[in-house]
């Protein structure tokens, strides 16, 4: 059986069971071998999944028959054109159609997968999203949210803005509040979230004026929707067990994630270095080689891929761009587990009742 | 021989010889013992080193007897109140005359100490030495600057601000891009440091309006005063080899600093973790000992201790609140290091030479 090859006009896939996943297959710096490698990854683990997948068709066929687990739960949508690593957002808005960046979003927006995964540049990425997706009732920015390694039981907190957008004033901070804890809810079971605001302290008086702001603000919203406000953390708390949410402006959430990235590696490498440095430390690193390939997967980037893209009409999973099968697995993985709880939805409802009394007041109280 | 106990109104010591320290001994987490500790690490290792030790004289007295490499290099001033690790900066500067903090830093002023080193509160440090020392000429915002541990040949890069303002404007980040490198000549031994503004990208077209015009501002200036201008970097940059100072505003500083030592140290929980973990990885750790230990003192915060206050007539180095032995000796090391470079009078030197032309022209031309 071979994969079909459709257009994306309609609304509705061939599928008739499954969660249908669109991938952007072009996006990243590995090209589709990674990418398609990455979905038939997913697909081994599970049965119940379903992909759109977009992009220069005759690559992709060929890529996806050389997989057993894929030829049955493909299709694929041509496209002529990718997005490149280094184009401008406001480019890729302007000329994006034709791109498989922007048929795997548009998937999403006619109701034909639920959930859309690219490995493209981020700030092309979120262009594209907005347009096609518009942002959801009540949100003035979306943010980007991943989940942090940490040393808490669920093994994650979640961290947003990791850079959608470089400013957050104090109300956007709320709203990052309210779908950082949706998300903790949906995606680490948490029934009441503690959220903390990112400060350079953790007393009142410290940090930013527009800091002070937001956590009166989120202070007051805490009892009505659900989740515990902690106040304010500092750079060492995001790893930390006392904290599940972090909120943050998207230069500093990005920052912040780039240099724990960073620092990770760099002690990463430092190890390495330790248990090459004598013969006995060499016979050292052999005995302990399975707790030390544990230790590597733990702190693995690629395996906590997928920074997902909050508060549009639509999910999108912002991949790595340099992810290979391991890392393009992870965040089909995420996708995977937003699109089966109906993530989307929920978020949308959280954000309006969240906001509920403090705008038009005209939503309704949908509960998670 | 006992410490010579006297007041702080002279402007000498009565040291003939030797390099001198001011000590503020009351403020941190752990009190004057460790302190004292500290103090009698560098002396042991340092036959040039004298202090003035400022803080309650017969606690002190009696701390400093214990200690035979101490006995005849210290001199102690008498100081009744203490600053707490949780007061207001604005409190400190109104109220903080007669206390161990605000002796310490008037030792410099007086002359009777090149280098002050304190591990109080960093708010209240910073406010008291404004209001003693002064601004130095050209500059608005005074930084603290950090060696930071990395890949590089010299093992450090430079990283200001860390926290002494949340706020700089574009001028701000000339300013930290010239006491940064001036900083990274003498502390690292660069003859032409690389200085890089961090950013959530490196695309020019990236992140905050202010920053593109600090992109500008440092790169014109960059052929005048011996340093590389290798644009904007991101948070996984900061712990590379190619750059060797990152200059940024100390909201983002503080962040990226504080989230780089709880990331080091979560991998280390969990380093230990997975040598625990079974028999045979028990095993591995034994054989692998002294490696694992040199790893552990390369990414040992309390050994690259020490935030150095740059922008102000005199020098001031802030320890961590909770430094112990090691710690305060690492910071003792740094304030000794600089003080016998004159490190000071160099710093004044360049800022003024970096800034001419560009303001009243008046300053002379001194080399480095």
């Amino acid at each position: 059986m071979t994969a079909q090859i459709q257009s994306n006009e309609g609304s509705q896939t061939g599928f008739k069971t499954g969660i249908v996943i669109s991938i952007d297959a072009m996006g990243g710096d590995r090209g589709p071998q990674a990418v398609v490698a990455g979905m038939a990854v997913s697909a081994s683990k599970n049965p119940d999944i379903r992909f759109v997948v977009h992009g220069d068709a005759p690559t992709l066929k060929r890529l996806i028959a050389k997989r057993r687990q894929l030829a049955s739960i493909c299709q694929i949508v041509h496209a002529e054109k990718i997005v490149s690593m280094d184009e401008k957002p406001s480019h890729a808005m302007r000329h994006g159609q034709g791109t498989s960046m922007w048929s795997a979003i548009d998937s999403v927006r006619n109701g034909a997968a639920t959930v859309a995964v690219s490995c493209g540049n981020t700030g092309a990425l979120m262009a594209v999203s907005m347009i096609r997706l518009r942002k959801a009732p009540g949100v003035s920015r979306p943010a980007i949210a991943i989940l942090w390694p940490s040393a808490s039981a669920h093994g994650f907190n979640v961290m947003l803005d990791v850079g959608a957008d470089v400013k957050a004033d104090p109300e956007d901070l709320l709203r990052y509040a309210l779908m950082g804890s949706s998300y903790a809810r949906n995606g680490l079971n948490l029934t009441r979230p503690r959220v903390g605001i990112l400060n350079v302290g953790t007393e009142e008086h410290k940090g930013r004026t527009g800091l002070k702001e937001a956590h009166d603000l989120v202070a007051a919203a805490a009892p009505l929707n659900e989740f515990e406000f902690i106040g304010f953390v500092e750079g060492g708390d995001i790893p930390s067990d006392h904290v599940d949410v972090i909120v943050t402006d998207g230069f500093t959430g990005n920052v912040a994630l780039k240099t724990a990235e960073g620092t990770a590696s760099f002690v990463r490498r430092l190890l390495e270095q330790a248990f090459k440095h004598t013969p006995l430390s060499r016979i050292g690193a052999l005995f302990a080689l399975t707790s030390l390939r544990r230790l590597s997967k733990r702190i693995d980037p690629r395996r906590v891929n997928g920074g997902v893209f909050l508060g549009l009409n639509g999910t999108v999973i912002k991949s790595h761009g340099d992810a290979d099968a391991t890392g393009v697995a992870a965040a089909i993985r995420l996708a995977f587990q937003l699109a089966q709880i109906g993530f989307s939805k929920k978020l949308a409802a959280r954000v309006a009742s969240g906001l509920q009394g403090r705008e038009d007041g005209s939503s309704t109280s949908f509960k998670e």
